[in-house]
């Protein structure tokens, strides 16, 4: 089984709020030669957004069809307005050999490697509670109350990193993407099965290179 | 459970005769803060060799006793003389969180890594078998019936390519260090229980940062 051609992989960028897992997907965007997931919601458009660029904007009725079809890699309920990842969009990518990049919170990245197990999970730490106090402190539009049930949210999501495959501590920031692109260039030599198989035929029908000279 | 600071990660480059693992191994020492692993032998020293640099050179007597001890990550008898990679140095530079890289044979990789399962295996593959062929010949010191024998033994021994954790190509040499430099980067960004456990407990004593203010 399997395609022709080696198939590109699904990256999952993930962490709680405030490490910077959106700087890191965005440097990874301009960085490399990869796609990004857009999300399909059922809020409003805001100004400047644009319909397959910033959001799939859908219906209600459309959204909840695609949930009934298992159509969504993950998705939630937001106040009212529902967000997900399209599945057949990702996919589609995926078999074109592109490698995708998803940026998510914790529960949509455990949602998404149960439906493709595939996937590679990156969990962004921050390089301490302390600095992450600071971070969102630095934002200036919280509350106190706000800040603390925000490190207290990222304390029980960091309980789910050991579902991830790999952590990356974001301290310098450049450092933080470096590593994580060495993850994507590392996980394209990861010995999977049916891939080094498919390998190992191209180099078996080679073998009259060995018999004849 | 785990040493205080971070452990080091041992790194084994292994694959057939003639893809270039002692080069890639040569540019990863040069071009990092890592050690080599260093073997034992009882074959006499040539001109030039320096005991602990080149090998430790041991007697048959103090060979077997390491091997009688479950001394080694593995070990040997190549024409009458004995090599192998003694455990204790490794153990003793991993646990001053120093990364080793042991350059290897395919039996070797799999013996070390079952000796030492936290061992992270690299498959060094050719780009074809001809190519091999071509580095072989190359070389101008083979018969065409040792060439035979050894694209043979080379595709005999990529057939335990899953047992490997990461496969390298080596086409462009350049290429093949960068890659195999990311798998060691990426490495220290797995998510192994312990070790992100030992990570947690430091946010988590963190947490007066969440309630004091």
């Amino acid at each position: 089984m399997g395609t022709a051609e080696k198939k590109g992989k699904l990256f999952i960028i993930s962490g709680p709020s405030g490490t910077g897992k959106g700087t890191i997907c965005k440097a990874l965007l301009e960085r490399n030669d990869i796609e990004i997931s857009i999300s399909m919601t059922t809020r409003a458009p805001r100004e400047g957004e644009i319909h397959g660029v910033s959001y799939y904007f859908a219906t209600r009725e459309e959204f909840e069809k695609t949930i009934a079809e298992g159509g969504f890699l993950e998705y939630a309920d937001v106040f009212g307005n529902y967000y997900g990842t399209p599945k057949a969009m990702v996919v589609e990518k995926l078999e074109q050999g592109r490698d995708v990049v998803l940026e998510i919170d914790v529960q949509g990245a455990i949602n998404a490697k149960k439906v493709y197990p595939e996937s590679v999970l990156i969990f962004i730490l921050p390089p301490s509670l302390e600095e992450l106090r600071a971070r969102i402190v630095g934002r200036g539009t919280e509350t106190e109350d706000v800040i603390n049930l925000r490190l207290s949210k990222a304390l029980e999501e960091m309980s789910y990193i050991d579902k991830y495959d790999y952590y990356v501590v974001n301290d310098v920031i450049d450092d933080a993407i470096i590593r994580t692109e060495a993850i994507m260039l590392a996980e394209h030599g990861r010995v999977i099965r049916d891939d080094v198989e498919t390998m190992l035929d191209k180099y078996k029908e080679e073998k009259n290179v060995i018999s004849i000279s």
